[in-house]
């Protein structure tokens, strides 16, 4: 497929929030051509005039747990521990990995009414969600969640293997679920997996007041403190969440180059606190953002996260000009991308991969057009997505879904699903 | 017109969280029926099978200023007074009434995509916003901004005499800009007018922590002491933000049973703080939610608003139940309607004004249904929001208005006014 997009406002992400009249060629699965609008006698096979709004590089959706869709809105209004111990584990347990797969689809949905063009995910059934990934052509880059209720370290390490078998939809990262669901000897092997593989880590870290405080009455070290000190970072990775983080933690992520992945609709709504944003600026951590699982969240919409990150950042610091909307923009594409090892789907440049999103700007939450990328920000919404394009294809437009499933039969399904394991 | 809504499920906002699938009909502008489906042979102009969504009040927006439109993203990442002082007074001091007009109906293209069906709005040129709601149909419940700059309290009467002349759509009530931008005659002048006509007072009161001290240092009293002692409130009222409340200002807000209109997502861009809802629930104080003008959040989107206000509760009380997901649901419409006078338009009820909403919920981020009203408060969107009905008329249906007036038109036009004046 050789599609042309012409007429388009081009958001590249390559240089700050600069943003031209231009236009955007993709063949195939890649960027053929961005820049200014150029005369072309080629054959297009078809041709989107995007009467002046916005491309711009697809949302990474840095931390989820897709196949948590069947639980939205099931155990509001509980702490996390609760939440989690109470009235999550006993229904994940009865979860099948068809039941997985569907879900997912359903999640894929809703990434695509956001802009997401990617998503980290960490999650049961990882070869269904494979098999979701390819067959609705979004793309997963998938986490281990190991834990010390399961699976091995010789299935997780043939997870990563067999995952990771060449096809860009679908690839697969070494992890845990996080230090109070694993023991010290799970965690020691988990470190020799990454050595063995060079590879980074990722995992649950410091979400909650209680999470650091048990860390520390067990091991005397901060949850970075103890991964660190197991040698786990040597090659890289990071962690989700990231609220309760002392100085030192944030010395070790610096030092390591590790990501921060926030979660800020999942920390408001299940009160687990506010990660220092601004800190990690200020010591050149990257920060990726991240919707946390739709049980937690309740949705999945990186609109509503990108107003949270710089919004409570800006609380927190008494500062109105804290974390402005364009280093936001900045986190939820290209910082994201490059957390999930996606260098080639960060910005819109010449052979870069095509995960792109079109804004809609003839909507009255982008009108006028004083600052298009601070509109993005502060006032877009899924309204204003008019297309996904995940590598190359169209995966959502006006409203259409082209995910190969019908988006009714995935709501029956998913409500079956809940009525049998709820 | 009469109107039959059938096939749906109502969340008439009279019993809680209570949702029962059922029908209603709308007689000109008020609702004739509400409840089980039930045979009729009656003529109806228009039948609409609502295919299993909901319909429940509209969302009344308690605190905005809608011609605030032009300066979206025009000045962000600033505080309050830098904000107010050295961008926003000059370009309003250019604004014409007409300006005011096209602005004013830029807002409610966007109010009407956020399910808003009423707004409680204090802005320049009354006379053209009372135009505006008259020409678009939507509801416009204006409140003075007097402040020592203009206009005189004589004009004040006479807009509060002569806009309210009985039309539905636009009504008006007193108030004032803020105690930091009147003097102490002029609030004198103000309480007097109260009570010469036995009117509720409304004002921007202690949003940012430097109002507050200003106030004790000019008068020994917080903003809500000094507009008690001065008898502002002997007929009722409320304040607009409320963000930074003495144990003692909430105490006169319970005894005087006065509104406390909550503006989260502004006080979160402009770093003003965190306004202390548990504290009023806890005193039966009534919480209605604004948006604020689409310069300071800078959306005018319900969904927001009311994440924000059950999120930054959590946070702050550290408590993931606090200010549960129905508390703010009946915040965001019957509370909301209760602040600016419009009793009848509070609940779905038999001869209730039909300001009503559908709410789709064959969306991936409603899915599944475990608990519909949750899903609205902690997962909605303005992709939602399937149709809005404003006194009888349907203004706004699957992405298409019907106010009289083209959306490019009026982004064409607010664009000009920008250029004008910016």
């Amino acid at each position: 497929m050789y599609i042309r997009f012409t007429n388009a406002r081009i958001l590249s992400m390559t240089d700050g929030e600069d943003i031209y009249e231009g236009e955007l060629r993709v063949k195939d699965n890649k960027i053929a051509y961005v820049g200014e609008k150029c005369e072309s006698d080629e054959k297009f096979d078809r041709v989107i005039d995007c009467q002046g709004n916005v491309l711009m590089p697809g949302f990474k959706n840095a931390h989820t747990h897709s196949g948590m869709t069947a639980m939205r809105s099931y155990a509001d209004d509980l702490p996390l521990q609760e939440w989690l111990n109470e009235k999550i584990f006993p229904m994940e347990a009865k979860m099948t990995g068809e039941d997985c797969y569907i879900l997912s689809k359903l999640a894929v949905l809703e990434y695509l009414t956001s802009g997401i063009t990617a998503v980290f995910d960490m999650y049961l059934a990882p070869y269904d969600i494979a098999r979701c990934a390819k067959d609705t052509g979004m793309k997963f880059v998938q986490v281990s969640g190991i834990n010390k209720f399961g699976p091995s370290i010789e299935e997780l390490e043939e997870r990563f293997l067999k995952i990771n078998d060449g096809n860009p939809l679908s690839s697969f990262k070494l992890g845990f679920h996080a230090e109070y669901t694993c023991d010290l000897p799970l965690l020691e092997k988990i470190a020799a997996l990454a050595h063995k593989y060079k590879q980074p880590l990722f995992a649950h870290n410091s979400e909650t007041e209680r999470e650091v405080k048990e860390c520390i009455d067990r091991y005397k070290k901060t949850p970075t403190e103890l991964m660190d000190s197991l040698g786990m970072f040597e090659y890289g990775g990071g962690g989700y969440h990231c609220v309760h983080f002392s100085d030192h933690d944030i010395e070790i992520f610096k030092e390591k180059g590790l990501y921060a992945v926030t979660n800020p609709g999942s920390n408001t709504k299940l009160a687990s606190g506010i990660a220092p944003i601004q800190k990690f600026l200020d010591n050149g951590i990257s920060v990726a953002i991240g919707t946390d699982g739709p049980s937690s969240n309740n949705c999945l919409d990186m609109f509503r996260e990108m107003f949270l990150v710089t919004g409570l950042a800006k609380l927190t610091t008494k500062d109105a000009s804290a974390v402005d909307g364009l280093k936001v923009l900045k986190m939820a594409t290209v910082n994201g991308a490059h957390a999930m090892g996606l260098n080639d789907a960060d910005v819109l440049a010449k052979d870069k991969e095509a995960d792109i999103i079109m804004i809609d700007l003839h909507q009255p939450n982008m009108q006028p057009l004083n600052n298009i990328a601070k509109n993005i920000v502060y006032s877009g919404s899924k309204t204003n997505v008019k297309m996904t394009m995940v590598h190359g294809r169209i995966l959502y437009e006006d409203g259409k879904y082209n995910i190969g499933a019908d988006p009714e039969e995935l709501y029956a399904k998913a409500d079956e699903i809940i009525k049998r394991i709820g």
